[in-house]
């Protein structure tokens, strides 16, 4: 089996997460795409290198990332750092002909991002270079995507996603780069850029978006004693229109209180409709409305399709009927990364994944109020 | 279309809820079955006479059931009683040649149940005599009877049904003949019946039972100032198995804090499944085990057929797709019990039928603690 | 007892549906807040008029609504004709000093909306003039707007309102007035009033709106053998921003398969959040954010609060741990109107709550694409 | 950090989980109890020793546990094998003086397991020794406790445990060591001794049992291309009576067609509820029978408590409000069961409790059909 060495860039909760992921793999499929070898670990204070080594067992740790890119042995990296930075560890892993896994947003603007992917086109050096949007590895997602492929749906009318959060509905709670547009952040950046990935690889490309950016709380506290305005959006609403013709809407806070995690997805289509919900990621619900009608209702009415954790082979731990839980999704997203450097392919989702959804953030954050359309791919 | 004049003794809670039903069917069906004339009402106390008049429209009151059943303009007497007094009112009017419709249980004693079915056997006079088993007329039960029938389960292999109120949790609570088995009550009887009768219509015949009644209260206010001893059960679980070779359990409560009106029905089968819950009415769960499996789940889950209000022509308010609520379901049993007397059929459920869940009853209380078989039919 | 006339306007489903709750108060009112004599019907087609005689017991039927408001013993006029009609009667019935009761839209357009409610504001004759808007009457919503009213949520962040049927999602369903604008009709104004006014009554007047109406079957048999172009909408998507800030979106739609009658609503307040679906009409879900958190997660958590049929007195039957059904909404509210008759007060919801709901339909017609204020009241 | 050397007998399914759990421990609690590492694995064939050196990384593999417990090394030893085999390795682990991890049931017999725990009271030598009791590790489960303890429910009056798998529903499934009572087996040893414990760790202890096993299927392929007579329960349903006076139902089945891992509690209390579903891991539904009622419904009704995984610090990855998976829970398990092992605790769950779910077991099997004290401890 081969062995391949992993550089993990950032290690706040993404660079752990990551780690864990890449740590699982052996366990978790048989075989394993690889051996995995942590290698090493790019995080700026001391305090979180030692950790790094302590913790996930990396060689070493550096505050420089560019050590990483040096070492032969280091075939992969991983990067997790805040948003504003991921241009330069993307642009310099890919000129050091490294295998990259890059946390979403691909860039903290649409120009980088297309800088990112040219440079990756020009590279033209087999490497793979994937985007970890982990949601496209829920087994109920992965099942969503299926049964549209096979037209279960029929035309798509209407949709709907939202994804949830409560962490800015405290007025009292301090600016944080997440929310400051300046430092790449914003709810659209954080939250949107998943359920917009998730619209292009379900419904297909966006063709206009009208959004609306809501931020709730104009001032919050900057940490230091004194107060800052907020230059980020708590919640925003869009409306879109995809290419394929499909009408709906998408809504990313961080002011629904009550919410945990709740990423959920309504698509109705003329022969079915598709329904998720991610904290209850076990099922799929889907409308056939093909199923026999009658009298007493037939057959129709929305299956619960058991998702759970039916993940292909070679996935083996734990049992296909166990609830998998969040981590299970970055795993298996991470699983696929490196069966496919093994297998020499390009990454799915790609660079250009990315890109598209930048382009959609960067429609949005443009021209608030005015249906915009989507150009570009 | 045929006039048939109604005849109501008791007009306490069920006595009201008859009434409502008949007055409802013009409205609901279209045609109705028959006009119905809500000729007299039997009650004790004159205020509850006033009332019957005032508020239902009855053309006279009266304290002595026997005078209803004196009347040629009465075809049809509904019997809302409470349990103890059953037997007489059912035995006089299947001897007064009246249509009978008559609230559950059929009557305090099995020994008493059968002389009243043994009365509309010798009757023989073509008359209509039907069981207020106001659940058979739930559509998601309808839709439930119909897999069943269909063979969509194949062998049942267990189940677990559970009829729950929260009524006698509060010790505080006075005594109510309801619980009182010197007055025909208990909870068995009260909430038993229903999910026994369920039982037999869906799974057929018990063939024996273990009961295990509980009286968590041993004591109650007589509402007169003292404390009483308690002879009903609060709560009784059922083990049972059924002719058919299925084996569950069966719980009739009113101990359970937190229930409403929750009446859940269990059955799972060797090719498929089947869950209802009677404070979500609207949907019949079904799993169907022979639906595609495959690696990421296939098909299979449990689907909540969306039997709402679908109710077969001519029921035509409201429409099919909105919430029917309780008291639909008494009406949708009333209608077929007039519908049958207008075509001269015999009433489904039968008396016969009552007198099989009383068997059932009068085996559980006769020898807690033991397998006893149910003997008979 | 009081004893009203009643006439009733329009004899389709919702002519039938106003019928039958007023027939219903006697039973479910104890006591009634008056006798209700369903005096006369005025529905167009003879074989109507015969139907309405027959079923609802009506003492006579015309072709001309005038007769109605002609009688004196007619106190009570319900209106339940296509929406192109309403204005006219509505302006005939006040004129007539008539009460009223009004479906929803309260007209076919905001001019005419306004000059119903003029007329009714000129005849200062202390009649009762109400609309339709039963979902007011549901218990699980009513209990919202306590919660709401009593600042349980405190400022209100986002919401969002969807209203969802199946109806047009078949293309080969022929056009129905109530798709087509020419007609007062469109998806907006059939389901969308019924949103708008919740929003309205919850959360207060509308600031400004943004509408993306979306016909997807352009064209829809005619009924004739031909095909007509589609003039309404199949759904429509709203941004709102309210009065007191909160900012939203509201989804009225008849593309939606796989609903039946699917009204949801979701509002989330800084220190609260509400959720209700109408197809689980018996609970309203309610996050208490300040409930104690904690290590183990405290008490916070959404509660399905029990609202079932949890009417206040007089309402009698049957218990408030039933489920209601979606009629037994309308009857309530029905209820509301014959009590505020009785008592002399003033509708509630007003006519001017319908000019409300139809100030916002209008603007959303008015200029699609585009936020407008709502401007008025 | 302290460094603790672990040892794994068995590398079945649970062999590979316990594994990957002491793996976990650095990455997901921050500071991890200790340096776990993998010395060595006993399993029978050379194949599945090949696999947890490559696989999970041991030191090296062996066919005879035995030499793991000449180790002086290894300090922990992990029991995953066969139930039939707990007995000798538990008490070779005991008298070698290890810590020891052992999955449930503790044995295969009660006078097995009595032996156990005699061996650990002789022991004396302050050695940590713990059930794999992982459902008392969820965090909705851990608040289901600590509402129990706190009083929160009252007076517990009913019950209903039920643990549902649908693997023998199959009739062509050949047999099974888990279904094959000589080896230790059955349903109620396999499920049932899950929700026995959680009776035990939420109610107190049993004081009778009544048992009734089902062995649906009579004859299963022997996987020789013959059939063989089944030994075991594919399904039992179990009557009990606890200490405290709560009277309820377990279920533990393999028969229950559309389950997938279905574990579902239900507890009734004067003064609360609680309800639980492992498919629906994140919450705990609790109703408060104090919180105030009304006409309106006040606010009683189940909350859905987010326990999500809600664990304590050092718990550091992932969040709070991100799914568990049921990973996770064995995760925790082994977590507190290495934490307990650095402090110098007794293990909680202990063998003890091992034993007396062991009591309830043999008690069941002994005499079907009849209410039998659980005596002992």
């Amino acid at each position: 089996m081969k062995t391949l060495g992993v550089g993990v860039v950032g290690y706040g909760f993404m660079g752990r997460m990551h780690t864990y992921a890449y740590q699982s793999l052996p366990m978790l499929y048989e075989p394993s795409p690889a051996k995995l070898r942590m290698v090493g670990c790019a995080v700026r204070t001391p305090a979180s290198q030692e950790l790094a080594v302590r913790q996930a067992g990396f060689e070493f740790a550096t505050a420089d990332y560019r050590h990483l890119l040096e070492r032969e042995d280091i075939h992969i990296i991983s990067c997790c750092v805040p948003n504003s930075l991921h241009g330069q560890v993307a642009l310099d892993a890919i000129r050091a002909g490294k295998h990259l896994y890059i946390d979403k947003p691909l860039a903290a603007s649409l120009e980088e991002a297309e800088r990112i992917v040219d440079a990756g086109r020009e590279a033209d050096d087999g490497r793979t270079r994937q985007m970890a949007f982990n949601y496209r590895f829920v087994p109920a997602l992965m099942r969503a995507r299926q049964l549209l492929r096979e037209g279960r749906l029929g035309r798509i009318y209407t949709f709907s996603f939202r994804y949830l959060h409560s962490t800015n509905a405290d007025p009292a709670r301090p600016l944080h780069w997440k929310t400051d547009r300046s430092a790449g952040g914003g709810v659209l950046v954080d939250l949107g850029s998943h359920i917009i990935d998730l619209a292009r690889w379900l419904l297909g490309d966006f063709r206009r978006v009208l959004a609306h950016p809501v931020t709730a709380i104009p001032e919050r506290p900057d940490g230091k004693g004194g107060m800052r305005k907020v230059e980020g959006d708590d919640a925003t609403f869009l409306l879109a229109e995809m290419r394929c013709g499909a009408v709906g809407t998408l809504e990313a806070s961080k002011l629904a209180v009550g919410a945990n995690d709740d990423l959920t997805l309504d698509i109705r289509g003329e022969k079915g409709a598709l329904l998720f919900d991610l904290m209850e990621p076990e099922w799929l619900r889907f409308y056939d409305n093909t199923a026999p009608g009658g009298e007493l209702g037939g057959l129709k009415g929305f299956t619960a399709i058991e998702c759970v954790q039916r993940y292909p082979a070679p996935a083996s731990l734990p049992g296909p009927k166990l609830t998998p839980g969040w981590m299970r999704f970055h795993i298996h997203s991470v699983y696929e990364f490196v069966r496919r450097v093994v297998e020499g392919l390009p990454g799915d989702p790609s660079l250009a994944d990315g890109l598209e959804t930048q382009r959609v953030l960067e429609t949005c954050y443009a021209s608030p109020g005015r249906w915009s359309e989507v150009t570009g791919a």
